[in-house]
């Protein structure tokens, strides 16, 4: 078994209306800096998953993704996966 | 003036609990999957950035992720910026 280093990256869809986005870009605007625009806000999720081979890492990731850290109906999600070196 | 796609990416300090990051490790755990740990939550913000250059883009950023898209004190950030290429 080895070890892998998951970044899942969660972004609202680009028809979804995000709130907290444009609360931000206000809050940026309110600072000074009023060339900062089309803010949006997404999750950042790292993990390490324990799998045979980088394959069924991903295909773990894809299921966890899908069922718990996105909602597919107004999200969509990314994520890249890392073979942890062990230094044993 | 050229506009600056740019990518930020917050995490708590590795020193500080993640309350959120426990949650979802045990709702993944329940869903099936206890080969997944050390799950740790982060945010992602997307915005564009106008500027002179990229050197002027990264300095806007970085003082606008010091003021109000991460805490200094909890979190730490790292940023991509990327020159949009206008069809123009």
């Amino acid at each position: 078994m080895a070890e892998f280093d998951a970044k899942v990256y969660v972004t609202l869809r680009p028809s979804v209306l995000d709130p907290a986005g444009v609360a931000v870009q206000s809050g940026i605007h309110q600072l000074g800096y009023p060339q900062v625009q089309q803010v949006r806000i997404g999750k950042y999720v790292e993990l390490t998953v324990t799998a045979s081979d980088r394959g069924a890492a991903e295909e773990q990731l894809t299921q966890i993704c899908d069922q718990i850290l996105a909602n597919p109906v107004i999200e969509v999600y990314r994520f890249e996966i890392m073979e942890r070196v062990s230094s044993s």
